[in-house]
């Protein structure tokens, strides 16, 4: 029995510890041994997932959850998808954070530690963002990085993407097209996330910006059936959420290097 | 005995497989469970190194080389760091690469299998890139995605970088100052490379971009002594290699979301 039980005030010691652990791209390989440890040691693993789903982060980790592990779903509010900018979107979602921040702060206070799947790479476009801002001043934190899917593809594909003095974009998908154009023309490697729909405006871009040749399409990257093709070769059906286009870069790659 | 051992041509199911392996940014802890079994699977562990040290891919994978694994040292040739754009420099490092491919092939066509560990993750400014170029065309080869240094600096700072539909600029510090205070001023996100004796630069670029305030310094992140701070509370003297500037975006930060 410590002295520390028997203080009233505040109990910094003994708080849990909120871990943010990157989950990779699909590919439970892709684990780092820090985020498995984190996950086996945790007391709560929580995790994103929309209704009615186990949620992807936590497929990926599954097998390293030990038996008994208190789990966390923090389920999305029903949003309707094509009105994400809209006032009652944001309010939805900014209350789900707010509670879902308030739930985790209650085994925190209670000393468990909680590990929270982020699919990728927890503070590169990561849900677990939201959550880190809300508690990280308050309570022990910690990040494990994850590899992110941009990572996960280009490895599958085999892909250089950018060396030496290279400059990489990483772009939404979302951006006009003179935007997209502009950005595309101006940087050696890119990313383009978030295609789905707007993949013809983007091979629109990519061929203004003379890069559509170059350019290849990667779906499903790291997970079962994911696979790779040249942008061109692709028929133009609308593209999954999982996919992204890559642009090779490396403007110095040495004359006589060549694939 | 299968009847393909008779055949006199090439015998591709006997090569060896290349396996570029990422090693993350420095902490073991950081390696992927692919990237260890990789590594303890294979029967050659190469590793880029300079003369007289060991090699910083190899000090990170070092418990995993399972005794008896040969160790093979690809050590960059003696260089005047200050010309690296020249044509000698060209010259030498190119004939490096090219016997470097040459050395790994020798193992690849007696059907050993090749680890070749890269700081990070290898198709992302890594040094593998010029192996895997080589390569990859005649042997079975595979490319295990790492941890970059930027993914891990941003999460040993417990830095969000970007979120939604935010731009990520990735920017070599050796970029002009006007081209630098351009690039920052129309991103969301950045990230700067290569640092060093270019960080007075970088502060002037950061400032005229409005995005000096914002700005963290992290040097050696996830190794021992690594820390971060914010960059206007840094003294100006020379950064090291191991050092980089992270600049967060999330523009679309809901009001009332603050640290």
């Amino acid at each position: 029995m410590s002295a520390a039980l028997f203080e009233p005030a505040a109990q910094p010691m003994l708080r849990g510890k909120l871990i943010g652990v990157g989950t990779g791209p699909g590919d439970p390989e892709l684990l780092t041994l820090k985020a498995v440890r984190a996950i086996e040691n945790a007391d709560v693993v929580a995790f994103f997932c929309k209704k009615g789903s186990k949620g992807n982060g936590r497929g990926i980790v599954e097998s390293f959850i030990r038996p008994g592990t208190l789990e966390m779903p923090l389920v999305y509010p029903v949003t309707v998808e094509s009105d994400k900018n809209g006032d009652d979107y944001r309010g939805a979602i900014a209350a789900f954070f707010d509670q879902s921040a308030r739930d985790i702060a209650v085994h925190l206070d209670a000393g468990r530690s909680v590990a929270v799947l982020s699919e990728g790479d927890p503070l590169f476009y990561g849900s677990y963002m939201h959550l880190h801002l809300r508690l990280a001043p308050a309570y022990p934190a910690e990040v494990v990085a994850g590899i992110t899917a941009m990572s996960g593809c280009w490895s599958m594909a085999g892909l250089p993407l950018v060396q030496g003095d290279d400059i990489l974009s990483v772009l939404p998908g979302t951006l006009g097209e003179e935007t997209l154009t502009e950005r595309l023309s101006g940087t050696d490697g890119a990313v383009i996330m978030k295609v789905g729909r707007n993949l013809p405006k983007i091979c629109r871009a990519l061929e203004r910006a003379g890069k559509l040749h170059s350019a290849l399409y990667v779906e499903r990257g790291t997970m079962e059936n994911g696979h790779a093709m040249r942008l061109i070769e692709r028929d133009a059906s609308p593209a999954p959420y999982f996919s992204l286009v890559l642009v090779p870069g490396w403007k110095d790659r040495p004359v006589g290097e060549t694939a």
